[in-house]
């Protein structure tokens, strides 16, 4: 398959975003520049901006590009309380659902051995540093219910535990085996209210 | 929703390409940036250069981003021959069946008086301009075997044969309803042998 360099180009870099094959990114590239410079550019421009400027929250680990992300630096929200789960999109899931006023703390992952990522790699080091910072009063759980997920809940809650603070789980509701971001807001706010202490 | 501005933007930048929504676009994102830079860099690059530097071939108006495109400037093709086809992709497929040595004219879509697209918007006068210039003795017609497709291909009959051009179609052999690009390339080459004059 050949069309000129540049457009080859583009469908190769199309490529590297996950879902997308060599027919899609085809369709893409004919779409964008038959129909959609303006968008072609205005996707060039945050690609780079955002390559270049977002970084990792001080205090929580999202991706910002600022110090501390907006929940991190919003004084109002209750600082005794974290709720640790794996990825941004989480955060936003519980935002939605409206019901937590806590902070955050986000994995960028799970525990995964076999893929070299161990504590070190998820941040445990500074969710321990945060939470005597804060001298936080519970640590809630919301990793995903999958084996990945309950092994990293399992390994925070033993680390945790051996510094006195109360962990919680969120209770299930979420659908086992399933992905925190694609659950809607109303379970979500319901998992969270049924979490117990685990013991 | 909302991530910070750089991380929205670049959500909001992703949901113009096609078949992507919201969910896909913070997927995207979150991959992009947590684990490949690299490759958000290179889209970026990728983006810009062609948004600004790709245009029509002079002579068949594919997508190129030189003044003709690599077959109109091969001058081993047979210059007698025209192939009539909806898109550049289709130009692949052909070349991909590996039967087909003239050239291609790339109508860039098909009539469709609904969305305003008319003879001039698919460049009928350049195919005109271009099957005089060469006194092509073959106007193959290889548009889709859609409603829009065969619209397309009658059309461009009635002007070819009022210049006492010969027209054929592409045999039947392309599922009909299917769309061109993704027909193997045995049933490609084999629809391109069976083709008959229109009479
Ligand atoms: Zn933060
Ligand atoms: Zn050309």
């Amino acid at each position: 398959m050949s069309y000129s360099p540049l457009i080859d180009d583009l469908i190769d870099a199309l490529r590297c975003l996950p879902g997308v094959g060599v027919k899609s990114a085809q369709r893409m590239t004919f779409q964008l520049l038959e129909r959609n410079r303006p968008g072609a550019a205005r996707l060039a421009t945050a690609l780079s901006k955002a390559a270049e400027h977002v970084g990792h929250c001080t205090s929580c680990r999202t991706l910002t590009e600022n110090e501390q992300c907006f929940i991190c630096a919003d004084k109002r929200r209750d600082q005794q309380t974290i709720c640790v789960v794996e990825s941004p999109a989480d955060v936003v899931a519980f935002e939605q659902s409206g019901d937590y006023k806590g902070l955050y703390f986000v994995l960028m992952g799970h525990l995964s051995p076999i893929d070299g990522i161990g504590p070190a790699e998820i941040g445990i080091d500074r969710l321990l540093q945060r939470s005597a910072e804060l001298s936080i009063s519970e640590l809630i759980l919301a990793t995903n219910p999958t084996v990945e997920g309950e092994a990293t809940a399992y390994y925070i809650t033993e680390q945790m535990r051996s510094r006195g603070i109360a962990v919680s789980r969120i209770a299930h509701g979420v659908p086992l085996g399933g992905e925190l971001e694609y659950v809607d807001s109303g379970t979500l706010a319901h998992a969270l209210k049924g979490r117990r202490p685990i013991d």
